[in-house]
């Protein structure tokens, strides 16, 4: 039997045990959900950087280039963070460079484990049915907001870890993980009702940027399961 | 309005934000419900030690002492973590002083709120009427397990916030103080079939430690409140 974990902060990622895992990284409002959408919008591959000079250093170089803080898109930037800004127009055939408040740092942070993809509502089915296939333990980081835990990220990491317990080849002893399914299961029937109490769906909101939520709260818009290979997002 | 925020674990305590604020300590299993047991059995006050050293330095000097690592007593201790324990012909006018896994380094690591207080099912009902009466945002904390996640502190801190935020002095917005309600929502109706699941439960059981769960998971054994002042919990 395979070991399933669920992680709620970057902050309480212990990199020593999961050096064999698959990990998940999950960041719903919206890192995560706008890397699933450029790969179906036919994205060769992503780099995903911290740090924003790194980034304007790509876009010296031509590189197409999305980028943002806190919400807002870097002056330099192609574009921002937002999934539907990651159009086939902009985005097929080409590679991105992609830095944003929460979602690459974390990418970085996992490079010890044995694999690392994104998950998304939007590629949640492909990606349920790929986990249960591969024979490794299962880690899903929720990449939250600033280190802190998020409704949104729990949900997605318990309709995950819902689906692949009911595989019955994982077992879990993590509280967090049996939390996110509770949380799921709670969820589920009205889910875009259940985020409405999320505080990044007050901060979306608050800087006019919550249209794509609806979006990100699709389940199986793309079968792309986005895969770290040598610092680079590649869609497999 | 005053706010009402969680903490799910003390990797994620944000002692800037909090330095006003009235923090609780969760650690249902089982120091803070060992440490409301020993003030309800008449404990004059309780000294929290983190390190072994020094829980070793007070016993040469005579005090009594409670200490343990991982749920088992240290050699020199005079007892361990175990709310029964801390009987009446024991603790009745002593001081005590105590170390455990979780519970007293959370306890150094908020001294710089506005004040640090203990929490648990045994002291639930009087701790929610007086933080009420206080005039001050209140954070809950949850000891977890080396850091993780747990259900049972979870469950706990949303027992309180329910009760916190019912009196309508409260404001949150914050996704972990939504995600502890909901979680004692589900878990109310059977507390202990709920914690059954949890990690820490398991743990117990296998260490035949876990004699306490029930009683632990009582609520309204006492009406005495553990504050920390200069360093020592005593009972308001």
């Amino acid at each position: 039997m395979r070991k399933l974990e669920t992680c709620f902060s970057p902050a309480l990622f212990e990199a020593d045990f999961h050096s064999d895992s698959i990990v998940v990284i999950i960041d719903v409002l919206r890192a995560s959900s706008a890397i699933c959408t450029a790969f179906a919008n036919g994205a060769s591959s992503i780099i995903p950087v911290a740090e924003i000079e790194e980034a304007r250093m790509y876009k010296s170089k031509g590189y197409l280039v999305a980028a943002e803080r806190d919400g807002f898109t870097l002056d330099f930037a192609d574009f921002g963070n937002s999934p539907f800004n990651f159009t086939k127009e902009k985005v097929a055939g080409r590679t991105i460079v992609y830095s944003t408040t929460n979602g690459t740092s974390i990418i970085n942070l996992t490079r010890s484990a044995h694999m690392t993809v994104i998950g998304s509502f939007l590629n949640i089915g492909t990606l349920n049915k790929w986990l249960i296939n591969q024979d490794r333990n299962v880690l899903l980081v929720c990449a939250g907001w600033k280190n802190r835990f998020n409704l949104e990220d729990t949900v997605c990491a318990g309709a995950i870890a819902h689906a692949l317990m009911k595989s019955k080849d994982f077992v879990t002893v993590c509280d967090s993980t049996h939390a996110a399914i509770d949380l799921w299961k709670l969820a589920s029937p009205d889910l875009h009702g259940y985020i409405e109490k999320a505080a990044q769906r007050s901060r979306l909101r608050d800087k006019n940027l919550d249209d794509c939520i609806e979006f990100c709260l699709t389940p199986d818009f793309t079968d792309k399961i986005p895969v770290m290979k040598n610092g680079v997002l590649v869609a497999v």
